[in-house]
Formats: structure tokens, C-alpha cells, sequence
């Protein structure tokens, strides 16, 4: 009888200690680096033979690049092409800038259509058309063509190998053919039932067909309700169906119908994981995940975002100066100028958030937004009317001037309102205008909620106090 | 021949209109409503009949309360349970409030088991034990087990229907099984291999099962390699096992290491959107999904956010309260102020959030986080050089003073390079402290900026204007 060695190094561990279980940890690779400095190749090559391919990309993506490349002549032959599949885009692309053609054409005739087209289509132009030639005819014709689909549609993501039965098979002959036939995709969770135009009608999950008698006819078990998905379908929308409809896998159709690939939940695993932290980073002024990117890229692509903000910070100092002899008589007002605007800021981007998130998970439509800022504004006017009364008072307290605490509170007021309905008007125009409201909600909002509070306090201030 | 009408519907649509094939749009929602205005029940029911199930729960979450009610009484026999496993939460929770016991008890029997977890999880303790007392033995133990495991761990997600055969059968034992037995899971992609203790000793793959011979055995056939998911472990630890390795299924096991459930990728899907919208939401100041929250929840948990920013933004204004007679002499400065703390702001945020997703995806660890913040203060330094040459010449132009644009060029260096370097500390070190990088990590960064700028610009200023 045989053990599971995983099942046994499991008992007695403490929850703590499952972290180390699965995955790549800091030792093995602090391990690696200094086998690595040392020239122990013997050693790093059991290390990295006992690792998961998926465990070899991250350990790449963990070194410095003079290790890398020292890793990748010691242990060449264990590194297999899935690690390339697993590694982050930045890293992979510094890799293969170091390859020779014929050793690219070698990793992308290995490859997952989806992985050696993302390979080459990080390559220039010539050198594109250079590995292209070294791929076996059949190969490069089917990436060719997955080449010429839009970056983040269904083309893209599908994979080409699926299996497709007639509709009147049985299910023992549907057994019979797989068994005998070659080339079957390596993993797959549904048969495609087509007519004899390969139009897809139905597909049978591989449970029920087990489960089947050998002489049924497949048109008995398959499903006949199916979401199809066109090729030129935007990757966002396709995780939208399998998230939606909680779809296992999916036929992909060309412009007139037929069946020319399957797209899988897997796929979809990481789609949603991508445009989520598109969003993330976005938000946050981010353009792209730069972790691993160089310094001179990053620099460069944070640049653009801090530009847009110094400009708006400069709009904002302007409004400010129409105050200027205000703020000299009344000093005060420089120091508590901040806050509203601070306030204004941070519920503005409260939310931003919550509209970004619910226009892309299509909680937030046409259809509910009238009630939805309804909500908004009464949420910001009742957060703006509590924290009114906390700066004023706090103001009162600390200038021991009672107007300068109704100023605050005024302003407050207004500021926090603006906010709430800015937050969610912004997003909201934006999507219309078909511009992605992750990238560019905040600098809007966050420029609209400074001057309206640096404004709203210090004309407020300019008319009472002075 | 059968047709697909799917397919005839989307040949000659261009992309454009792909979005209103899937999913529920604006019209049919706006339609409903008329029609539950306008009394008129038949069409109501016609409509509904016509959805897919997960595209009711979305009509059900754009609906007003009044409207919901009147649906639910309208088509209560169309709305099949899984509607309330794809509603959001706190939908549903307003939905439940409003059954009877025996009602909730009636949804909770036909509900999958995580989401009868869910749905009971909600409820009051004295609720819950009526509704439990209500539901048949069998189900009521099995539920009560799933409720004994902590929220958010692999105990909550897994589904305990699984097949499991003995290693010492062959795939056709394994084939008549199938064929004969009840209560097989409704979908599933893998079967479990276990020992007579009942422990996984590997997996074997449908499509792998239904392409070998009858009489070859089944360990001949399983992958050995598997990795177990104990009971205990957090799901976003569940999700990391299966994007790291591309899993479709893993087996849940207990401490003594026995099959007791599996988790197949379908539910990844949810728990990885679940896992990013929290971050998204976090990062925002937002404690939780709060959109169809009520006016008065959402004013509240907003409050909290924006208490705490309240705080730190007064520690600002008391920071620059030491500087006000230096601001009297010289009003240029309280104008140009806010540019180096929001600028400082800006980066910072960008730093942090590129930083508190690469904690998330784990690309960010202890082992390579020197090399990463090394590269983080380089490129905020370069970034901070650049703006300091522009906003102080822009300054010097604006006022005239050479000497203005001198500091507010140093003090923009300084407050950039904290930026920078805090961006980077603060997500690592509460991460290190097990505090949620994405909840606290924004305040501590925004403080520090804010003060630092202000401190720096005005401190500057007043040792060489003065």
C-alpha cells in the first residue's frame, strides 16, 4: 500500500507552521543565493530539482539578475518551459532578450499556445519574425493566427486543442475515440457536442458521460444551454460569464459560429487576479506592476502620474492665493486649511472606491445609480454635518474663536457633500465616456476636493471674518 | 439537427454589442420595475422565467426594498435557492430578516452546504438554533460540522460530496461506481484515491479515467502528487495553492489526515475576487463592501475611516501651527504648502500599493525586500530631483524669489524620498506584525508625508527666509 509523504509531514503541525508547507520560502532561497555565490552547482541543482515549476519561477523572479543568469547556465536543462509560463511578464522578457533565436524558437515550440504567443509578442517586430521561421510549419501557423487575435480577448486566452464529438455518437463510441485518438488536449473538463457545420450545440461535462450507459446517444446527456463566447470577446467580459454563470469551461466561435477553441476556469483564475490588480494599481497611481521592473522604468512610469498630480497641486495653490491677504490678516486659517481639504480628499476616495469596484463587478449600472448617489450624498452630508461639529469645536478650542469654528464647519459641510457625490458622479461619467474610471477617478476627484476646500473655507472665512 | 439560437443571435453583431447578449441589462431591469408599479404580474413572471438564475439575484440586488418584497411574493415559486447563494450579502441578509423560520429552514435544505453555511452564519444564535432544530438530522449534523470551522478558512468552502475509491480497484470498478451510485456530487472534475484509513494517496483525472482501458488499475493511472488542504487553512491561502499550481480540485483533509471534503476551482474564482475586492476596498478606506449597505451602516463604518483621518490631519495643522509666524512673514509659503505634501502623498501611495501587492502575491518577501526598497528610494529620489527642478522653477517664476524655489526644491527631494522609503516599510512592517498591510498601511504613509512635507518646506523656510 502506498503513503502520501505530504499527508504525513502534515500531521502535528500547527497552523502556523502551514505556510511553510506549499510554496517557496525565504530560506531555500537565501540557500540558493549563496550556493549560487559560492559555485555549488551540484547543490543547487538537487535544490531546484525538487522544486515545482511554479516554485522555480518565483525563485527566479527573487534573484538578482547576475544569479539569474548563472542559474539558468547551471540548471538549464531542469528549468522546463512551464517555469517560463509561470514567471512575471517583466522578468521573463529580460530573460528571453538574452536568448538566441533558435533558442527562443526552441522555448515557444515547447510552450501552451497561450504562453508562446505572450512570449512572442514581447519581441520586436524582426526578431518576431526570425523565431517565427525556426517553429515547425503546423506550430507556427496555429500561433500565427492566435498572434493576429486583440491582446486580452478570448483569442488569446483559448487554447486550440479541445475535443468535439458529432451529435449522434453515443457515449461508448465518445469513450472509443478517446481512447484511440492523439492529440487530445492535456487536461479537459467537457466534450463539445457540434453539428456538422462544427457549430457548437451542447457540450457533456465528463462526470455525466462517465455516469452514462455506453449506449446512450450523447444528445441525451450533454447540456444544451451554453454560453458561447466570440473570439474577439474582451478577456473582462469572458471572466465576467465564467464568474457570472460559475462556468467550468467554455467553446469559443469565429465571426460565423463555428467552434475553434475552449477557453478554461483556470485561464479565468488568472484574468481575474490581472484585472484586479489593474484596478488595484490603478487607483493607487500605478500604470503597471513595476516590482520588477527597472529603476529607469519605474521612475519613468511613475513620473506621468506624479506630473498630472503636481499640476492639479499647482491648480490648487492658485485657489489658494486668491486668499492670500486673508490668510495674512488671519493666520489660523493656514493652519487649519489642510484639514478640509484632507477630509474632503479621503471621503471622496471612500467613495471612489466602493463606485470602481461596483462599476466593474456591474453592481453599480444605469439602472440603480440615481438611488445609489441618493444614498451617497445623504451618507456624505451625515458624515459632514458629524465631523462639522468635531472641527469646529476642536477649532473653537484651539484658536478660542468661535468663528473660526463655524468657518470649519461650514466648510466642512460643503466639502464632505462634494466629495460624496464627486466620488460617485466621477466613475460614473467616466465609464460613459468609455475611459477606465480606475486610472482616472482619483486625480479628478482629489483636485475638485482640494480647491472646493481650500475655496469653500477660505472665501467662507474672507467674508465673515474679515 | 439541432440549432443553436445562441449562436444565430450573435452572428453580424459587432463588439460593441457583445455586452448585452450576457448578463442582465438596464432595459429588462427598468421593465420590471414598471411592471411591478403597474401590477402586472403575468409579464413579471414571464421575465423572470427567462433568467438564468444569477442574473435574478443581480435584478434582485438593483431593486428597491419595497420592490423586492413585491417580487419575492409575485414569483416566489421562480426563484429557485441558488438565487441566494449569488446575492450579496447584505441583500441577503435583509431578504432572510424578513422569513419565517420555517422558511429559512425550507432555503437553508436546499441550499448548497457553503451557502446554507453562509445564510445561518448571519442569523442571531437563538435564530439559528431554530432554524437547525427545523432541518432533517442528516442535513442539520452535516451543517452544524461546517459551522464548527472558522469563517473564511477551507472548512467553509469545501463541499463534502466527493468520490473516493480505493486504490486496489480498477477504472472499470471505478466506471460501474459511478454509474451505480447516488448521491455523487453534482459536478466534479476529479476522483480522490484513498487508503483504507481513508487517506488521499492521489487523484485521478476524468478525462485521464474515461481514455484507459477498463481492467487497468486505478493507481496505474493517478497522479501521486497532489497537495492536501488541511481543514484549518485560511482560503486565501486555499487560493494561493491553486493559482501558484494551477489545481482543479484539491482534497480537504482533517488533523488526523483523512478525506473529509473537497474544493474545486469554481469557488477559487469567488474567493480570489473576494480577496482583491478587500484589498481594493481597504486600500480606499473602506472597511466593506457597502454599497447596497444601508444609509445609516454605511455612514457609520465610513465614520471610522475618516475619524482616524481627522486625527491625523489636526497632527498636520499642528505641525505647521509651529511655523505661522514664519507663514506671517512670508505668504508665499502657506500657498506652495500643500504641493509638497501632496506630492509626498502621490508617491508614497504609489509605493505602497505596488508594495501591498506584491505581499499579497507573495512576490514580496523577506528575501528580496532590501533589493527592492534599495530601488524604491533610487527611483524616489530621481522622481523627487525631477519635480524639485520643476516646482521650483515654477515657484521662483510664480513669486519671483529665488530663494522660494530653492526650498520648496529641497523640501520636495526630502518629503519624496520618505515617501518613497515609508511606502515601502510600513506594508512590510505591518505585515510583519500580521496587521492587514492594505487597512493601515495608507494612514501611516499619508501622515508621514503630509507632516514631513509640511515640516520640511516651512522648517527650511524659516532658516534661510528669516
Amino acid at each position: 500500500m502506498l503513503e502520501s509523504p505530504k499527508f504525513d509531514s502534515l500531521e502535528g503541525r500547527s497552523h502556523e507552521d502551514e505556510e511553510a508547507i506549499y510554496g517557496l520560502n525565504d530560506q531555500t532561497v537565501q540557500q540558493i543565493r549563496e550556493f549560487l555565490d559560492d559555485n555549488k552547482n551540484d547543490e543547487i541543482r538537487q535544490k531546484i530539482g525538487a522544486l515545482h515549476s511554479a516554485d522555480i519561477a518565483d525563485l527566479i523572479e527573487h534573484l538578482k539578475p547576475k544569479h539569474r543568469s548563472k542559474l539558468l547556465d547551471i540548471a538549464d536543462d531542469l528549468i522546463e518551459p512551464e517555469v517560463y509560463s509561470d514567471l512575471d511578464d517583466t522578468v521573463r522578457e529580460d530573460l528571453v532578450d538574452e536568448m538566441e533565436t533558435a533558442e527562443i524558437a526552441e522555448l515557444v515550440n515547447e510552450l501552451e499556445l497561450d504562453d508562446a504567443i505572450d512570449v512572442l509578442d514581447d519581441l520586436e517586430k524582426d526578431e518576431q519574425q526570425d523565431v517565427l521561421k525556426e517553429l515547425p510549419a503546423e506550430n507556427r501557423m496555429v500561433i500565427e493566427e492566435g498572434l493576429s487575435y486583440h491582446e486580452d480577448t478570448a483569442g488569446r486566452l483559448m487554447q486550440r486543442d479541445l475535443v468535439a464529438v458529432p451529435d449522434y455518437w453515443d457515449i461508448g463510441q465518445t469513450i472509443d475515440y478517446l481512447r484511440e485518438a492523439d492529440g487530445l488536449p492535456g487536461d479537459f473538463y467537457e466534450i463539445f457536442v457540434v453539428d456538422p457545420r462544427h457549430h457548437p450545440i451542447g457540450t457533456l461535462r465528463l462526470d455525466h458521460a462517465m455516469r452514462s450507459r455506453p449506449n446512450v446517444p450523447v444528445s441525451d446527456v450533454m447540456h444544451r444551454e451554453q454560453k458561447l463566447i466570440p473570439v474577439s470577446m474582451d478577456q473582462e467580459e469572458v471572466a465576467y460569464l465564467f464568474q457570472q454563470y460559475r462556468l467550468a469551461s467554455a467553446a469559443v466561435v469565429n465571426n460565423s459560429g463555428a467552434l475553434i477553441g475552449m477557453i478554461t476556469v483556470d485561464d479565468i483564475v488568472d484574468v481575474i487576479s490581472e484585472e484586479a490588480e489593474e484596478d488595484i494599481l490603478r487607483l493607487g497611481g500605478v500604470s503597471e506592476d513595476d516590482l520588477f521592473g527597472s529603476i529607469l522604468e519605474t521612475t519613468r512610469t511613475r513620473f506621468t502620474w506624479l506630473l498630472v498630480n503636481l499640476f492639479t497641486a499647482i491648480l490648487a495653490s492658485v485657489a489658494i492665493s486668491l486668499f492670500d491677504a486673508t490668510m495674512e490678516k488671519v493666520i489660523a486659517l493656514a493652519v487649519l486649511m489642510p484639514i478640509v481639504a484632507s477630509m474632503g480628499g479621503n471621503a471622496g476616495t471612500q467613495t471612489l472606491t466602493v463606485a470602481v469596484r461596483a462599476i466593474a463587478t456591474r453592481e453599480l449600472t444605469a439602472s440603480n445609480m440615481f438611488g445609489i448617489l441618493r444614498k451617497e450624498a445623504i451618507v456624505a452630508f451625515l458624515n459632514g454635518c458629524m465631523f462639522a461639529v468635531l472641527i469646529g469645536l476642536v477649532s473653537w478650542a484651539w484658536f478660542g474663536d468661535g468663528d473660526i469654528g463655524w468657518v470649519i464647519a461650514l466648510a466642512m459641510v460643503v466639502n464632505m457633500v462634494v466629495a460624496g457625490v464627486a466620488g460617485m458622479v466621477i466613475p460614473i461619467t467616466l465609464e460613459r465616456y468609455e475611459i477606465d474610471p480606475a486610472i482616472a477617478s482619483s486625480v479628478f476627484v482629489t483636485t475638485i476636493t482640494d480647491i472646493i476646500g481650500f475655496v469653500a473655507f477660505l472665501g467662507i472665512a474672507s467674508m465673515v471674518l474679515l
